[in-house]
């Protein structure tokens, strides 16, 4: 079985949209990743950090996932990554309540022996220094490294973020992230710019709008499926990348061509992540569901036109 | 050959967006739906009005695309309509400068008698009723009834326009404007609210995020070809509601299915319409580049994932 490394935080959330709100409940990037990841054949382990404050029911959810939590540093004393959030009521603009680093601030990432080798990695939205150590540690060069980040890191380590893309194959980001970084306003051009910096692979979410692979002059797009209801866009961009990651590494096949069904199979896994607080939709998710919903997929966006 | 009767505005427009400015061209919105139109096999005819102020030239330009203009009423001592607007710098939004109605404030339309048995109505961005008093004049009931409207009417005009919704087949229009029609955030049940008014199909609309079409249960979705370079979206919602028109009346058949390879036809238009200052890009459009952009609304989306 493949092997697929993740790191990146493993949080408590405080959410607040127009449906309602949380306390503190399970979050955080690799979790997301993890969850999603989970719904296909892969050995996979987290590399993160919490404080002892954090529950042995999340760690147990992990477990029963088969994600390898051994590798999960659980600090004495300390205190879990908190983030809190309030979103707006179109669900695509939020304000951040509190950033709490806690644990996270002095995080050093250790690679297990065992996952040295992996076929796939996934870095998680965190300091590009962070990242950069993970693949530093790395044995055997991976079939596939996948690197999220976000403005934060734009605004306030631009030269280690610019550094860490460089040895990497994938990168996810959103629309004005893409747009940020390369200072083009056409998302064509700009993954034109990320190509140069190093990605050969480029992945621009849209959130509701979908999401962008370009390759080279190639370019595939995923919708997002329209919902009825959207209650919680948290986590949507990690599951995402947890879906693309984990069907690839399930695969054992990096190429353009799978890469176009690793963006629907995040894309589809994303519709289902939106559709409750948190981890509660993931957490209950299974193989039926997500079958089914891949045919909505097709559907919504096959068609037969006959070209000459 | 199956008959399109368009009904909208002919008007001059000046446009202003980040690329550059233009003095009065040729706009409005019968003039973008025929051109589009004009790409595919149907005999089509415009009923609007002008002004004695314009020119035969681009009178001779709607009549060198095989479009019938002896129900474009030209006013004696009239001014045509005149639209000015600037585009922001992201292109997605605008401001109108100027609104002139001029000889489109007393516009009685005659539908001409050889297209009373018109295939398909597309009734453009106009008073309500005014498409009302064009579907009372059909002798025969056309196959497909297609409605674009704006938010204007539904601010000023919301009873006369319920009322027209009630007589049509589909219907197009933006997702604000969906938003703003049903009290709907989610398209899904804006849409939904949209089937109860009449429309047995809905388009929404979404610019560059592409086009939705909804039927019962049925989402099917276009995306956008993204580009490099947007130059002017003016016309863009009227182009690819000729090419949605246009395409179903040359093929005779108003089926839900066929209707998906409709949004593709019209977004492939409107992703010509965008290059270039008003109907400059359509005005030129040759068949050759029109087919091999389909192939790249074919790469674009179509993925081998197989299903079970």
């Amino acid at each position: 079985m493949s092997k697929l490394l993740i790191v990146g935080t493993v949080a408590f959330d405080a959410i607040e949209t127009p449906f309602g709100k949380t306390d503190k409940i399970l979050g955080g990037a690799a979790t997301f990743i993890g969850l999603a990841a989970s719904q296909f054949n892969v050995d996979s382990a987290i590399v993160s950090v919490v404080g002892d404050d954090f529950p042995q029911e999340y760690l147990d959810l992990l477990t029963s996932k088969n994600i390898d939590i051994s590798s999960l540093e659980i600090i004495e004393g300390g205190s879990t990554f908190f983030w809190s959030g309030k979103y707006h009521n179109d669900l695509n603009t939020r304000d951040t309540l509190a950033t709490e680093l806690n644990v996270l601030a002095d995080f050093n990432p250790v690679v297990p022996d065992n996952f040295k080798d992996a076929d796939v990695v996934m870095l998680g939205n965190l300091h590009p220094n962070t990242q950069m150590s993970v693949i530093q540690q790395m044995e055997q060069k991976p079939k596939l490294i996948i690197l999220d980040t976000m403005n934060f890191w734009m605004d306030n380590t631009l030269t280690e973020l610019m550094e860490v893309i460089k040895h990497i194959d994938v990168i996810t980001i959103n629309d004005e992230e893409a747009r940020q970084l390369t200072g083009e306003y056409s998302l064509v051009k700009a993954a034109i710019r990320i190509h140069e910096m190093g990605p050969k692979y480029v992945v621009i979410k849209k959130g509701e709008h979908g999401a962008l692979l370009f390759h080279d002059d190639n370019i595939f797009f995923a919708p997002a499926l329209p919902l009825r209801e959207v209650f919680d866009p948290t986590g949507a961009g990690d599951t995402f990348a947890g879906g693309f990651a984990g069907y690839l590494a399930a695969t054992k096949n990096v190429t353009y061509e799978n890469m176009k069904n690793a963006v629907i199979h995040g894309s589809n896994l994303a519709s289902f992540s939106v559709e409750k607080f948190g981890t509660q939709r993931m957490k209950a998710l299974e193989r039926g569901e997500v079958n089914k919903r891949l045919h909505q997929f097709k559907t919504l966006t096959q068609f037969d036109i006959e070209l000459s």
